[in-house]
């Protein structure tokens, strides 16, 4: 069973509002290689593990849990991006010549206006819906730790891609945070891999990225996080006699399992009227 | 952020393998009125909510964190049906007429047997793969209050047909208990409805099945699940401000906030050898 | 604008519940060649119509109108198939052992018993959804009309090979008629191109079967239904100026427009309690 | 049988093309709440209905006739916006630098300009193909009335913003009368619900938009359109058995079924030459 | 069995970076219409091919051969016109408002910029994925034969609307060359239909477009390519008892099987360092 | 650009018809991990490659040659385990209960019934079509790299795992051939990553089959078809350079390219009347 606290995993840092960001930051959330399909293939591998070297279940269920609320992370930080992007002044517009969303024909999604109220949605940045096809669990133990190991570094290699999109600083920080998180993952399952016997020599990370080009990931490689996985278990869990010791990447380090961030306030946002979506106003009008 | 105890919300029974029934079980694990549905709309619609009136936000947030345990009860589920569902004898089985898998051939998923290893997949009875087309965030209280209630009645309707069409007490457990759950969740959006001025009369519950030709239905009835939503967050929630007082349905009774229920141990599969399924055994062969 | 009268262009004929035959049945409905796709195919041909030329938009014009009953036509074919096909007995089934649906379990398609209760469903008999990309309107008067008469020569060949794979009197009677209507929307299409010059020598009819392999057809054909298009139009129509003269197949005879057929009535299904398909009685159980 | 007379249901408003306002259009016609969607599941459940309640089916199937000519509308709409939107001059272009088709590198759909000759689509606002996994009939009476109030609630929030994005004419007077026309049928469903005991008390219309902020929807309501079921039956039906009495929503007034409205003319689209889009033309060239 | 000769059956020409002609370019990859689709559709009707008249099996698989060469072509021009349309400067760009690709946030397809480093995809200009359900193999030669044709006059007319869409000189040429190959094919498939008793008047080709318009199909025709069909095959064809005698187009001339034409070079892409896309230097960074 | 001879690469050896078989070996053909899916990433890869590391681009091409023939390999195995398996008697059936085609009713893909004539289908294994969104071709050396090794890997999973489903031997040595195949593709991969210093260890082959019990494997082994490339190249490659020296995997041996293996006929399939699949004799009746 599953527990909340409401607590972002990032901040989200405001910026000016941005629609065509928002577009291409979905591939994040429902892309191919984005976190709803990390949090699903995670799920299906959890639960259909076979054998009893469970401690690979428990690092792959780590991970799992620790992308539920990357999802949340992504959805939140669009729906900052989205806000206040089209010109709201009251409840409908009705003037003449006004089109107070006319920003959706421009160089947005479309559907980020029309199917909810300029908010996140499971489509990738070409729109195309999230589809149960892109996860695997193959039930072998080392196919699913390959399939996993590609997840992750196509995973930095995509967002680092998005990050060179747009100068904006809400989506460069969550970028920057997955980003680091990512290499850690991608570290988790190259372990996971060497205690089964693999040398990786100087392969990874994949990709080889400059540190120094994203300040936003800076931060989080001086605090370690490219090396910790965060623990999220109210039981015992035995992730540390695999995610422990060097690191499998160039960037070296000690492999660490620690408790959880401090957490972030997950923003409110406001009514907007013109998208018809108020809370308990609709009824008072 | 979400944290976990490895236990699961209702227990596994288990029953002879049955392929047959596992196939069609995966309509309420990735079916399109299915768990992952319910787990995916309620995330998107917690990160989207607009506006102040919060205790509508932790509703249906609240209802999100049971969906994730569901959707880890049927892998499970799917997970029993399928086991020992091959008649495995040794790594490969090379005998020169022998096809211990063929039970694919016949009333089975084919992909249960070749794309996992007899385990769960994000499909539906008819093989196709959960898409993110249908999760609806429309970003308007009612409209997205009102499509909740379709979806939790649709899920009824669905499951109670399921449960029909096998006699398998594995299958027959699990839709047992998601059906009285899901009319707890169905009250949750009918009385946030409520709230808003509706006067249901005797419309729910949606199906309006007979307790009595339901057994495995029976005990969760009695111990008042139909009236209880389970709250998984550590720290305050606004829930009990919606979920309280009579109840909307024909079946009466008061509304009630609880702590989850006690847990149920998380099955371990064994190694699967004609499927390649080995966990650690493979490196040592 | 569009009337109707609730009367089916042709008989349901009964025979016994056979939900295998439902299944493939679907393709003629919701398959790439079948119902569906001809009545939007020729409906977007018909209002994308560019130049005036319009007695050949009275002509696709015409078939979209029938098209339309034929999606009727076979939806309750199938709904008649369907029917009592799981053994009811009563709301719900309660018995320890009894699945009275359990028929969903082996040939049928389970979306059949699932998702809808035991009704016609917009998929083809794999159970893919009916999809839009399989519309063809290219805006190029030729290929449109070439494109039409690919259309309807795969909707016979399609349909005689459903035919032999049931010998169920429901479904081969509405085949029967549907692959003589057919033959006459061939003739449509090809007549057309010979307005532009085209002699077809004895390509058609595609396929080439021998009438008197399919009694069922038989009757129709002796009616003169191949070589007939009826008019649905409340107003004047071109559509006679190119639908008229020597039929442009092998199986000769003259093109006529005439009035629709008589009707025959629209069946009513029963009650199903077991799949919760009450309409009022739910509300006073 | 369905019988047809060439009128619009509404008028078509010239105003200057618009590809960007044709592309969200689409939302309307091949969306997962467009008129496409409504037309087909109407059409399904009017079929697949069981039980005696009559009246009921003759309400579904009364609204799926009304929505046949919505499709054709939105049809003609977006032709409209689509039309001289590539500057045409000449069979073919052949200048060295010349693109006259170069808009749909833009903020055009670009299939707009390749699939057709600038003519509507079975997509929605992104470009994805209708799909049949959007049509329910659940064959509950109930869950069907449920689906169809949050279909017809979501057809109006839905156009009430692609309304707000462009102040093209063309675009606006289709949006001002569809979603009165919505609302109408919202109304349908909500009645139909009322008669089986609910009181929604002041949910309705469902958004709760200000009628004066769109001149083009106070017409039609002046006219009575939101509480009208036009009836295009050529013989008997029991709609005014539901469809009647005090309108379910806080705009008040009777519900009433009465003739088709007065039609209007269907355009007639020009040959497009550097479309290769010649009716009989292209033969004499 | 396949052999490769590493070269490319017509020029890329050289012209200044274009994502958004290349966008629109992917509809003559992986469209409906597209070289993927020709290249699939021809290979499983070869391999499904019934009946002893194998002259007309080593027809279709003939222009298999081909296609899969067009297949190429279209990949290199897209790579061409993308290579170079983020402005690239060292490995990552780390400045403070640098956003090198952002030109993905523009007219471009995002997923050229996200998914590869600015390459071709498996799309249609909508981003729609490739999908096996536009290939049809339907097992009866004449359908077969007149679909193929519908297929190739589509191509034509797609190309030459995508044509009119850009000046830029590296899309011309491609869609130049492969026009005119379309034409051949056409003229393919219309003459296997003549073969069996058609007389096309002068139906083809399909569109009739004029050749002035297009310079960079003249010198193709002026080489006669349109009459022509290359020989891939190192062992003996039967193609010539049926592409040979007059042309079954208005534009006249004689059919003629002759060897491949000449190659050209296949361009090698440089490394695309923000991209994350070297090659061997990403492991000495 | 591409030759060919009409030579199978490997043998089909006769056995009784098996629709069901066919059913499920639809997976190698146009499942996520089948031979169509090899052969688009593999042409994707080569035609996207950036740098001048041209070895490994060679090595990509190389394997993609060869997957063309195992496309054609897969196409006329299925299309032999369906040959005859409709019980033929005639042009049409006619007789009142004789339905030739009801096996399509049972354990078949009835598309290989109703859409093909007894013939291959672009599709899985639960006829869904093949689609574009699992060629991945990421730009990155080493991300495409391990994502080809993870692909070959899947593919000797899933097809040790068919080859268990069924003793028919037309289907067994077509999957015999194609596991060591693809456990040489996965030497190619595995060994291209070493030459960018990784060290496997004892991980593969990936699975760890024992060869014993697959004899249809051994003969092939025995010819060291798991350590051989075949060169189909009709000019220079550089693929020896990578793909040579011992083996990556536990199975040990020298990594050779060779010329292609000797051919085998590709079968001629009968006309089936049923069917409607004639060639020239249609045109006779």
């Amino acid at each position: 069973m599953y527990y909340y606290k409401e607590e972002l995993i990032n901040q989200i840092v405001p910026d000016k509002p941005d629609p065509a960001a928002a577009k291409v930051l979905q591939e994040a959330l429902g892309g191919q290689f984005g976190e709803m399909r990390t949090m699903m293939q995670y799920s299906f591998q959890s639960s259909n593990f076979r054998g009893n070297a469970t401690q690979y279940r428990d690092l792959i269920r780590g991970v799992f849990l620790e992308e539920i609320s990357h999802v949340e992370l992504v959805q939140n930080t669009i729906n900052q991006l989205l806000n206040d992007s089209g010109k709201s002044f009251g409840v409908g517009n009705a003037g003449i010549d006004a089109a107070p969303l006319d920003e959706a024909l421009k160089h947005a999604n479309p559907h980020h206006f029309i199917v909810g109220a300029q908010a996140s949605l499971p489509v990738d940045a070409g729109g195309n819906p999230w589809n149960g096809s892109w996860v695997y669990s193959h039930g072998n133990l080392i196919a699913d730790l390959l399939n996993n190991l590609v997840l992750e570094s196509t995973g930095v290699l995509q967002k680092t891609r998005i990050y060179e999109m747009s100068s904006n600083k809400t989506l460069r920080e969550t970028l920057g945070f997955l980003i680091v998180r990512d290499n850690a993952h991608q570290n988790a399952f190259a372990k996971a891999l060497e205690t089964l016997g693999v040398d990786w020599g100087k392969l990874f990370p994949v990709p080889n990225y400059d540190i120094n080009k994203y300040p936003e990931c800076r931060k989080f490689v001086e605090m370690g996080y490219h090396n910790i996985q965060f623990n999220f278990r109210l039981d015992d869990t035995r992730i540390a006699e695999v995610y422990q010791g060097a690191s499998p990447s160039r960037n070296k380090g000690q492999l660490l399992v620690t408790p959880p961030p401090m957490g972030f306030p997950v923003p409110q946002l406001p009514d907007m009227p013109n998208e018809h979506s108020p809370g308990l106003q609709d009824m008072f009008v």
